[in-house]
């Protein structure tokens, strides 16, 4: 069933509170703080039974310069420098296994799929990257490590990694630095937003059915989880609220995505309770660059699925053609 | 949790009822009739955005001449023969999108991916082939159409597709016929123990977390569907659980593991009430030629996922290289 | 708790979108194809514990000429023709056991228990109705069967079947054509106004909690089974939901009602997530006859029960002294 | 799944612990006690749409003189005096209306529909009879109120009430009280086999899915209410479990049924959580008169269903001719 | 999620019905008729193993004379007659143990701790009080004995239980009369509101997430228990609406609101199912005296939980210091 | 209903396997570590609304040199050491607040709560301790951060703090040094088992419901949280098993039970499911030192309650008495 307002509000809907005042200034100095370290990036061959691509085992230097892993997937024989592909994972996964997400390496990108740092034993495909950060006591999951302060987050740290892959990204030989698109799913959709509000240039971005947007709104709607961490948070410390919303207003895909400016495309499930519909048009209908939408009025949070894939994959395919 | 017998006991289960006395038989007649009408393999290449490999849609005739659909993948430029890896479907599940099940085909085999007739409306991959066989009074899903007569059962149909499918990879051009292994996981590791059962001369097989298999303690034994189809028909229909259980008994995949020569791997979750682990077993311990068991002790139906294909690729590995 | 609309709204409730332009003419020519055949009924006396009441095994010729089976239940030694009851069952069962559903017989009616064709497996009641025809990929269930194609869809076959089952009635010695109504619950219910929309000249309709109505609103407001199987398909087949709502449409109860004339009674509850009740108003407020509703405040898809019996019983009890 | 034993066990399966020493001296003086009261049977025509049968509006004085509803239902026109049914019903539920339950007297019996005390608000069918008794401190339900004394325990009254209710059958001229058999399923089953127990000179019992039965045994077996109200309660009332056990024991249908010497029939589903196999089988293994089982194998507590009312109307026919 | 209406309107909402006109003279008469029997308190030294606290055993006459049981507890060696505090269970619960609820006569008031007759065998505090009432046909729970005829009513007693209570606190010399609070949460809350409109003289009242209150719209706003008690009865009962809704109205605490003068601090909780926010606030925004209300809008039906202690503690203080 | 073996078993029930041979040696050492850092008692008065206790803000360095917050509550007034009870929390939980656990030291015991790092935003008390230490790609939830690796496991951080917070105990003014006890629930009882395997001269132990007891088997006899965390974790990091259950072998309450000497008291639900029987019995069975078990056979996780806490108090009040 439909989980949210009507289509009619869902196309004008935009949320009412605005970014905190030093939310440009919030990212500007933790990327500058990241920055100050070396990217150290270190690239390995893998040996893989898939003959029809390269696969490479990357890591680079995230937040605090702890090291994320990567997999970069290239068709193989490509010659010279390809469009590429930064991928981030949804809530509980990981980079997966090199078997794993052929699709756009197939398709002729260079696909670079990163870890969340800490993730990766929950969802189906599995990580390598540890989150060395410790937090103040927390509801089971990510969402609330560190939440009563926003320089502690856990998500200002994936942000900063996000960042810094498209960096990562940017460095290989075989990419092209001026045909580098983001995309993600769910969490990784959110992670490709905060990308497109901070990363110049990029040439692309893609967020299907994406998660932490309009986050304030979202945890008074749905009882799914992950948004469901925060309340089961703050029915614990009640006097919280206050500290915990504005934290969450530095990492909220609204605000990011008002800052945007690359060609985005957007997908939400109308049957979607883990990412309400309500919340994905407040970030739609926030970015600041050229737009679309895929609605698929009979899906949950599996939204589009292969045609999202196939749309995400027509979406960027000019930049196969070097455009 | 562990949801059956403890492992000591799996590693001897053996179903205590043999196949019908006209097993053999029904079998040979089934395909004799099937093998009446021409396979009518219709074969086009499809445009995808996969520039690693060739695809081509393909439609041969099944059971009583029914057309069914399946994906030929081959990676793109391959030369000369090649072993072929013919994928069954899991239950609701059908050949899916060009997009999806690239690995196959990436790792060098031509990769012929089945529908199962009827279904490809219910789980993550779509199906394209309809069964234009109606049934009996059936308990909602496929289990039960027909269920009161061998003949008319719904998995004689998909049996003999099977191994029709299997006849025609043979035919192709890009496929040695004489290395053609079946796989398949849940619903399709049944009907590739079908098909090993019932098609001489399988380079090999593989049977992940194998549904179908003695189905009559399966019934008792889980209250997860599809299995649960069945007593939910029978709950109704109380006084023909003998026809019921004789027409089980004709697509028991532990009496096509008996009559099996190629080398098997089979794989099994401790923790799957979908197909209870002493189901599996049973097929895997009579199981007449070489055989392998994985066994995953911490998973449910999903198996062993992504380790299972790793498995399955170096176990037929050899074939690439003609063996 | 109430599970739709506040009960003002419900009260003036309309659905906005008309039925097809072509509706009259597939309906009119789907019988006319299916009064090709004829009727072919057969009856044979059953010899039941039951003393009070005459019990008649009927089949006759549905859609496509395949046979239909129904009770013919009659008081004993009733003589002259009787007011008949048409009954039609729920989702998921059929006509039941011969002693079942003894109410209306014993209140004096002729009571022709229908079965629907293929269902009988699921509910309370079994059936012994085969649906000879397959179909497409479908969910589990009958509500997707053959959706993309007004003339392959299930329920084409069934309303077929219902209004052959009305013919048939009429042509029992024991039946005053004169004084025929139709009955049903839930599934039975929307076919009761099917045939309402598509019968002249009957005595009575009732439709309790009926499904099957304003069936692109229910789609969207519940997650309920039957209705659920919908967009359980289009959560799969995504870019069919055009086909799929056109096809429906064709069925709708809301378009059989501005068709209907004779009186009618439906009955609600406002607290039944399987058939919404604003899809039942919908049906209730187009209805172009006398009607009348019986709106149970507390209750979900039980509905009125027995007090809908009742009321049933007392809105056709005219129909017993030949009025 | 089957919820219990093996079939080979329960075949066998005999509860460990006996009646206590007075239980006979307990039921002969709670009964002695309850006949120092009059029946006070008063019997009113209703008038109902039921044109075969003659209704009537029974109420007798169970325990404490208080009154207790039932409906008789009578073949219209029948002579001389019948068999009689005395029917109890199952948890939550009561007589029902009128129009419920048909089916007995239409097969030729008088049959005396009994209300539960209390009961009749939570089933399908209502019940008209208050329980002017009230408790100490118990969980929501019957199963626990009065439960550490056996005096003041719930179903003390009600077994009083079920004895009353035969007699009570006894003095209606349309009844010849040497042809009297009881029945009831679930907690109808239970008091039918209390019945059994108590009352000299039945012609029958019919125990389907019976309730009460190995009641120790029961509350550590299942979690399915009603017998979970009983953990329940000792789960708050920790240090009671002796005198709650011992209340018990006095109520438990094998220990009535090893008293009891009317032919019985049981049924019971392998499947069944609510009155899990094991206990059925502990009553009937126990039955002291000549008996037999109905084993459904694939049901859960429907049990046989419409199978068990052919097999009761079966096995009670003998009685219709006098027998 | 939030379960009801917008925070804007539930500061406005307020019940559309008013009291039914003889309210006042049923409670009039109903304590009338109570105070007609003598309090009858037994006060019994505990033993108990809190070496600052002294507890008693205390028992009163509430409604019908039937005997109430309560723990006093109060802070050893106090001197002086002290604030007291009277507090009622929640549903399910009762007095509980005496190592239980040390909170308050640690804080230093006469606590006095209520049984509710009948209850105490469902939540986490045992009951010791009988409610030697029965009832007619009650659906499992508390909710709906007698619920036909105000008279009869299970909360017609429990009110004036309360009512007594208070009667009772004020006779002990450790306490002070005219510093005596009544408070509770849930079903305790909603027996704190009834005391505030019942009693005169009060000197504060803590209503945390009450329960009873606008019960005419809760029925019709959650499927949680115990509310659901009603329409679950109602769905059995359905032509007795009228009277069960009619019954209700004299226990609802937004009537007693309106007639209460104490100073009162009332919890909500926005994501509660079981006392939904609008229900709370049209007792709330009725309530005449002096009122505050904490808004937990992260919290289900624990509301403030330690929060609600603590503020509650805080709202009294002012009667420590003899105010 | 029980969820594990029948009492006769759990009454001998003893884990198979044994400690790592390195299992004391590692706990030296990680103890060493700790000790290598100053304890660095914080105490703060805090005022409370508790006028019968004095309550004091603890502080002290745990593992790493963390700080680890805790509460300590005394009877106000009470002179000369006093008897101490060092209690851990269940998981999820915390300290919680000053308001909370008034029970131990209104009985007379210096009572110190102490958090458990990280954790205290998931029950019913909060927790105020942060866990400076990340780890690894873990499931959400403490069970497995770390857990690859012995050294890096989440809960040996636990265990040292548990160790420290009875040398921290021992410290204060108010305590008496030699009679020391620890104690608590679930999660509780299993640290409270650790410290009685590693501190020397405690005065009792009492372990209610432990969690972290014969590890690998609860992984595979529950379902329930939060052991299931473990197989969730393992069901995506597949090839891990041995690792995993190496780590877990190092903080078994079966091996600290083992290494144990002062008198402890044991409690189990055997209708537990988060904590099932045969784990608390295998700790129990191997206890080196005086031990008693008390057996709940109708609850679940909530063993005893508050039966358990008084017999808790039974058992420690010979220590008030300076025994």
């Amino acid at each position: 069933m439909h989980v949210d307002l009507p289509l009619d509000s869902l196309l004008e809907y935009r949320a009412a509170t605005g970014a905190p005042a030093d939310f440009d200034e919030f990212w500007e100095s933790s990327l500058a703080e990241a920055r100050t370290r070396p990217l150290g990036l270190r690239v390995a061959k893998v040996d893989t039974p898939v003959r029809t691509l390269d696969v490479h085992d990357v890591v680079f230097n995230g937040y605090g310069g702890h090291p994320v892993r990567a997999w970069l997937k290239t068709p193989r024989g490509a010659d010279g420098p390809l469009p590429a592909v930064v991928e981030f994972p949804g809530y509980g996964n990981g980079r997966g296994d090199v078997l794993e997400g052929l699709e756009w390496a197939s398709a002729g990108f260079a696909h670079l799929s990163i870890d969340a740092r800490g993730q990766g034993a929950a969802g189906s495909r599995a990580g390598a990257t540890p989150d060395p950060v410790g937090s103040a006591a927390a509801f089971p999951g990510f969402m609330t490590r560190g939440i009563e302060d926003p320089a502690a987050y856990y998500y200002r740290r994936l942000v900063v990694d996000a960042v810094r892959a498209v960096e990562a990204a940017r460095t290989f030989d075989a990419v092209d630095p001026a045909r580098v698109a983001v995309v993600g799913g769910s969490q990784g959709g959110g992670l490709a937003l905060a990308a497109a509000g901070l990363v110049d240039g990029l040439a692309g971005v893609v967020a299907c059915v994406p998660f932490l947007c309009h986050i304030d709104r979202a945890v008074t709607v749905t009882d799914a989880h992950p948004y469901a961490e925060i309340p089961r948070y703050l029915a614990v410390h009640r006097t919280r609220a206050g500290a915990v919303l504005r934290t969450l207003s530095y990492i909220d895909g609204v605000h990011f995505a008002a800052r945007a400016g690359a060609p985005a495309l957007f997908t939400v499930g109308l049957m979607d309770p883990v990412c309400p519909p309500s919340t994905v048009f407040a970030a739609h209908n926030a970015y600041a660059g050229p737009k679309d939408m895929l609605v698929w009025p009979y899906n949950a949070h599996e939204g589009g699925g292969v045609e999202d894939l196939r749309a995400s994959l027509a979406f960027l395919a000019p930049l196969l053609d070097g455009k």
